[in-house]
């Protein structure tokens, strides 16, 4: 399903084709986390966004409305009106930041409810069940995420236990694609890597789970507490053992700057809700670096977000606008800012795409690297 | 500027003329309090609900941003980016129901601030120049909007005092609207009845200020705790005296019953921030009447909110998934149902000059009376 178009040095342009549309790579996926873009956004305004993949949580969508509620209604597509490739993660990252009172077996984890404390148990057939009533395009894999720094003694054991529920995940989801009555009978399992911060885990781990020939890989556990260097590290000494034919995800990266360091290094796919979360608390993204629209000096600034957007925000309203609303509690700020920072994401993925179509993403990187994430 | 095309009994059809495009009357007029509609929608996002004109609070615009920064920044239309005509309230009724502390006196009103608490003071001068500043299409007179009951003492001497300031209103906008750096300076100045719930008061008061010869006239301190038993008679009692070539506004009102019996009773614009703050709560308008959408019957349903309707959101998505969203504490929710709402009620006003114009407006009224205000 993957193709691999072109490299330049580590970097990739590739597509990943889906029965729900074809994804072009390296590509940001926008995160829906109970369905719908935090910021007043809708499945259908992430056309006019530049959005390929739409990212959904499974955890949360678990809870509520529950994803039996979600299959009754025909799918996450039907339900959001997104018809283009929805991911949902597996709910193992929220069981192990979210929920309380966790607790992990063999056979899966026991946790309480964020919302009203009630018991539930998640192991790799739970969550493989709830991503098949969603009707994702792509399936994560159940894994226990570890927070850095972790003791390597754990981190070890941790890994070769989510390898063992990886097996799992792959016979359940063989099974839930031969049912009549699921909604989609292609949904793919992507795997994830984990080792914490130590590359011979890592390495190991890797080379464990591409023995399984799933149809995507992710590096997970990162972003989770370690120093970005630490971060890019694991990510090139992880790179050489992935699969060059198929696609490669970071999950939960990061800012421009660490997008930019990723595909440098290999990887195709991103997601992250830092350009919906610093949108609604005033941080907009832009070509000279990160504007905080809070900031007084807006109030008489009749210039849009970023002088060289062309997102529907900057189209029409002003910083002066924006920081009025801002200042006055009105939601249109959020959704503005919103609809301005997804835009500006898919539109830098877009001219990664491009300067690696045009065999000048070296150029771009060293153009970029130093201004998108400086405060202006 | 006003133009009576036809009557049917006292319910009137006409159209209002202005610098900044032609109003249908009956119309309603949609709050954009701080300048932007609660819910998280745009000026232009009103263009595709029908919206003819936009209602912005003086009181809020003039404690933040400020008027003299909006006159900086170009004024109302600019700064929101609505080009349609904007009618903006005199200030008077948030000194009175927000504001702090207040000192009514001849000259004008001291309050403190609802935001800081600091000392301002508004007078019928300082009322014209902000509105002049904000530079809408239409500015109310400063009165005072006495809360009811009220005793008959007091609201005779608030009507008499509120007159004095009319006339001083209009001296201070002909001096605004002769300035060469006004930026509207062909902005329209409506009178205010007053007088409670006493139809002598009301009668009395309408006669003093229509010998002003306005561009329009304006119903206030209605809604604001009496029946609406006595709403209507008291608009009954002041109609007759209203001119007939002037727009009738009914100020602040209200569900889609009181506007079927306030146009009946011939009037031609309203207001109010129901459609916008009802949807906000889950609170939906459709043709079969009122709906709560965080109701735990709508988990399954797959209908729009209302199935007659073509809204953007009735066009899309499922009263199922608005629930969710409720129920999630999603922005898309409330931006889904105001959107709704606001096109709800315009396309009442819609259907009400509709059944003007074709002579049928009773038995529009009879078939929709009963059934639009009634929880289904």
């Amino acid at each position: 399903m993957y193709k691999l178009i072109r490299n330049e040095g580590t970097a990739r342009r590739g597509e990943l084709v889906t029965p729900h549309g074809t994804v072009q790579t390296p590509a940001f996926m926008n995160v829906a986390t109970c369905g719908a873009i935090k910021g007043g956004l809708s499945a259908l305004d992430l056309k006019e966004l530049k959005c390929q993949v739409q990212l959904c949580n499974t955890y949360h969508l678990h809870l509520r409305p529950g994803d039996e509620t979600v299959k009754k209604l025909g799918g996450l597509h039907r339900f959001t009106r997104w018809d283009g490739p929805i991911l949902t993660d597996s709910g193992g990252f929220q069981v192990f930041s979210l929920a309380k009172l966790r607790n992990i077996q063999e056979e899966g984890v026991t946790f309480a409810s964020h919302i009203d404390g009630h018991r539930i148990f998640m192991g790799p057939e739970e969550s493989m069940r709830i991503q098949s009533n969603l009707a994702s395009t792509i399936a994560m894999a159940f894994d226990e995420c570890v927070e850095n720094p972790a003791e390597y003694d754990y981190a070890r054991k941790s890994c070769q236990r989510t390898v063992r529920w990886l097996y799992r995940c792959k016979a359940e989801m063989d099974r839930l694609n031969s049912l009549p009555d699921t909604i989609n009978r292609k949904q793919m399992l992507w795997g994830i890597n984990q080792g914490s911060t130590y590359e011979d885990l890592r390495i190991e781990n890797m080379r464990q789970i591409r023995e399984l020939d799933l149809d995507g890989y992710a590096i997970g556990g990162l972003a989770v507490g370690e120093s970005t260097e630490e971060m890019y590290c694991i990510i090139e000494a992880v790179e050489p053992e992935m699969p060059k034919d198929k696609p490669r995800y970071l999950m939960g990266v990061g800012t421009p700057e660490n997008i930019l360091e990723a595909v440098k290094r290999g990887v195709d796919i991103f997601d992250c809700v830092m350009p919906s979360r610093n949108a609604r608390h005033g941080h907009v993204f832009t070509w000279e670096g990160c504007r905080n629209l809070f900031n007084a000096k807006y109030t008489l600034d009749e210039a849009p977000l970023d002088e060289s957007c062309d997102c529907p925000t900057c189209r029409d309203f002003s910083r002066a606008y924006i920081h009025h609303l801002f200042k006055s509690g009105e939601m249109l700020a959020m959704r503005l800012c919103v609809t301005h920072n997804i835009y500006f994401y898919n539109t830098l993925l877009e001219r990664i795409r491009k300067s690696l179509d045009e065999g000048n993403f070296q150029e771009f990187y060293n153009n970029n690297i130093r201004k998108l994430d400086t405060r202006i």
